[in-house]
C-alpha cells in the first residue's frame, strides 16, 4: 500500500478509524478482515461506482479470503427514497444476514446515507464500513454517523446517528471524478478552515489549485485535517446538541438554494455551500460581527478554484429573498421556530447564534439577487 | 391518583421511570409534564384504544395545559408493515416536528413498536413516552427500548434499540381487555419467575387466579415485579449481547408456532409463549437438565390459569417437526447458523445454549403433536 493516515474518531464503544491514503481500495481486503465477524459482506453500491471501483473492491476482499454478495442501485438522490429504502432492507434480508454480519458502502453520500441507515435499524443494528468515493463523501459523510433517507417533506428527515465501524478513504478514486463534483467537495474543505482554522484556510489559498489538479500528497493533507476536525466536533457533540452545529457553516443559505433548486444537478451541494458560506461572511460583515475584508477574501478564494459564490450562474432560477427564508424556517435544525445561523468573527472563528434580524438576513440574499 | 408504584431502569442517559397504578392515566398529563420540551405533543393509537382511552388522555393532557394532536392507526399487526410505517413517518412530518417533539404511544404492543421506531427515526430521534394498554405491553415491550416493524421476511426485522422517557402502566385500563388477552399477558409474567425468580412463580400460583379476575393490588404486585426483573436484565444487557437473551425463555418455540399459525389471532404471543415455555421445560427434563416435577408443575400452573400449554387446541392445524425446526432457524437470535435455546435448572434458574442436540428438540415436538 501507498503512503496512508489513520484517524480515530473518538466516540467510547462506538469509536472508529478513517484510513486516509492513495491507494487503501486495494488493501481493503486486509484492513477490514479483523472486523469481519461474519460472511459474505454485502457490498452497496449505485451502477456507476460499481463500474469504476467494485472489480478491485472484490478482488481485494478475495485475496484477503472475504466471501462477498452485491446490492447494485441506481445512481441519484432519488435512491433515498422511502420506498427504495424498503425494497433495500428486503434485498438485505434476503441474504439472511444475522447480527454479526457487515454491509460495506461503496459510493457517494447517497449510497452512505441509505447504507448507514439501513445497517443502523437491519435487526435493530449490523456493522457497516463506508468507502466513501467522492471527495464530498470523504470529508463530510463519511464522519459522524449521520445517515438518512428522503421523504416528501425534505432530505434525511428519517435517519439515525449510527457509527460505522471503518471509514477507508482512497484518494486515488478521486482522479475518476468530474472536476465540478471535486470542486463542489473542495467547499466543504474550505468550511473547515472557515468555521475553525484560519491557518488551514491560508494553506488552501496557497495550496488548493494544486489540490485539485491532482496533486496527491496536498488531497492527502487536506482530506486528513478536515476528517480530524470534524471527529474533534463530533467527539464533543455526537447528536449534534449545540457545538456540532459549526457544521453548519453556510448550510442554512445552502439548504435553501438547494430546495429551490431541487436538490438535483443544477446546484450540488458543495456549491450551494459554496454560495452560503459566501453568504453567511456577508451577513456577518454586514451585522459588524467579521471585516468586509475577511468576506471578501473567502469569496475570492472560492472564486479562484472555480466554486460558485453567487446566484449569477443560475439566473435562469427565478429567485425570491422571501421564499428561501421560508425554506430556512423548515429546515430540522428550527428550535423553537428560530432559524438558526452559523456567523463568524473572523475567517476561522465561528459560531452558533439563532439570533439573527430576518431584515438582515434577507438583504444579503437581496444583495446576492442583484448581483 | 391512587395508589402507585415507580421503576426506575437505569440505562445512564437513557434512563427512565416506569409508572404502575390504578388510575395513572388520569393523571398522565401532570406525570408527563416535567418532560414536555415542545408542544403539540403528538399521540399515536389505535381505532379500539382511542374508542376507549383517548378521551380521557387528552382530557388529562388538556388539564395540564399540555396540547395534542392525534394519529389513530387500524388495529391489528398489519399496522407494524412497512409501507404503513412509510405513512405514518410522514404524517409525523406533517406536523412539522422538531427535535424536542415527543410522541405518546397509547395502545398495546403494536402501537409501541411502531412509535418507538418512528420516534427513534424521525429527525435522527425524537422523545416518545408510552402508555401500553395491555398487560403484554405492560410487562413486556414497554420496558427495555425494543422497537421494530416487519417485513415479508419476518417480525421486527427492522428496527432500534431505542429508549422511551417515561412509561406509564395504568392496571385500570386491564379491565377493558378481553380475558383471552388477559391471559396471554400473564404469560409473560410467569415466565419472570421460570427464568430467574422460583420464589415469585410460587407466589403466582397462590394468586394467579385472583390477579387475572381482577384484583387490582395483586395486579400491581405482578407487573412491577415483573418490569423489575425484566428492567435488572435489560440495564445489564441493552443490546442483547448476551444475558438480555434469557428473556426468550419460551420464544424460540413460540415465535416457530406463531410462525406457522401466520402471527395472528388464531395463536396470540403470549399463548405462543405459553406452550413455548412448557416445551422448554419439557426439553430440559429431557436432557436431564431439570426435573420432570418442575416441568409438570409449569404446566400445571398454567393450566389452571386457562392459559394453552400444547397444540391440542389448534389440533386443525398441520402440524410438523420439521417445519417449525426450519422455522427457528431463521430467527434473528440465530448466531453462526445455531439456534439458540433458553433452557432451566430448575424453576428460576434459566440459562443461555446454543449447544442443544436438534433431535431431542425434534422429540419434544413430536411429543406434543402427538399429545
Amino acid at each position: 500500500m501507498t503512503e496512508s493516515e489513520t484517524i480515530a474518531v473518538a466516540l467510547g464503544d462506538r469509536s472508529y478509524d478513517i484510513v486516509v491514503g492513495g491507494n487503501v481500495l486495494a488493501s481493503a481486503g486486509a484492513l477490514v478482515a479483523p472486523l469481519i465477524r461474519r460472511q459474505p459482506v454485502l457490498i452497496i453500491t449505485d451502477e456507476t461506482v460499481a463500474g469504476l471501483h467494485l472489480a478491485a473492491l472484490r478482488q481485494s476482499f478475495d485475496d484477503a479470503g472475504i466471501a462477498s454478495e452485491i446490492i447494485v442501485l441506481e445512481p441519484g438522490e432519488h435512491t433515498k427514497e422511502f420506498s427504495v429504502f424498503a425494497s433495500l432492507a428486503n434485498q438485505i434480508l434476503d441474504f439472511a444476514p444475522e447480527r454479526s454480519s457487515t454491509l460495506v458502502a461503496l459510493g457517494g453520500g447517497v449510497i452512505g446515507d441509505i447504507t448507514g441507515f439501513a445497517a443502523a435499524v437491519t435487526l435493530r443494528g449490523i456493522d457497516f464500513i463506508q468507502i466513501p468515493t467522492t471527495l464530498l463523501a470523504q470529508v463530510d459523510s463519511s464522519v459522524g454517523g449521520k445517515t438518512g433517507i428522503n421523504t416528501s417533506h425534505g432530505k434525511n428527515l428519517i435517519g439515525s446517528f449510527y457509527q460505522p465501524r471503518l471509514v477507508l478513504a482512497d484518494t486515488g478514486i478521486l482522479n475518476s471524478l468530474p472536476l465540478r463534483e471535486l470542486q463542489a467537495g473542495y467547499a466543504e474543505i474550505v468550511k473547515y478552515g472557515l468555521l475553525g482554522d484560519a491557518e488551514f484556510f491560508q494553506w488552501l489559498e496557497t495550496n488548493g489549485a494544486a489540490l485539485l489538479a491532482g496533486d496527491e500528497k496536498l488531497r492527502r493533507r487536506a482530506i486528513v485535517t478536515s476528517c480530524k476536525a470534524k471527529a474533534k466536533i463530533v467527539a464533543e457533540d455526537e447528536k449534534e446538541a449545540d457545538k456540532r452545529a459549526l457544521l453548519n457553516l453556510g448550510h442554512t443559505f445552502g439548504h435553501a438554494l438547494e430546495a429551490e433548486t431541487g436538490f438535483g444537478s443544477r446546484l450540488l451541494h458543495g456549491e450551494a455551500v459554496s454560495i452560503g458560506m459566501v453568504m453567511a461572511f456577508d451577513l456577518s460583515s454586514r451585522l459588524g460581527l467579521c471585516t468586509p475584508e475577511d468576506a471578501a477574501r473567502v469569496r475570492r478564494h472560492l472564486t479562484n478554484t472555480g466554486l460558485m459564490t453567487g446566484l449569477q450562474d443560475l439566473a435562469d432560477q427565478s429567485w425570491s429573498a422571501d421564499v428561501l427564508i421560508d425554506h430556512m424556517r423548515q429546515d430540522k435544525k428550527v428550535s423553537d421556530g428560530k432559524i438558526s445561523f452559523v456567523l463568524t468573527r473572523a475567517i476561522g472563528d465561528a459560531f452558533i447564534t439563532d439570533d439573527v434580524p430576518l431584515k438582515d438576513v434577507h438583504a444579503v440574499l437581496q444583495d446576492a439577487l442583484a448581483a
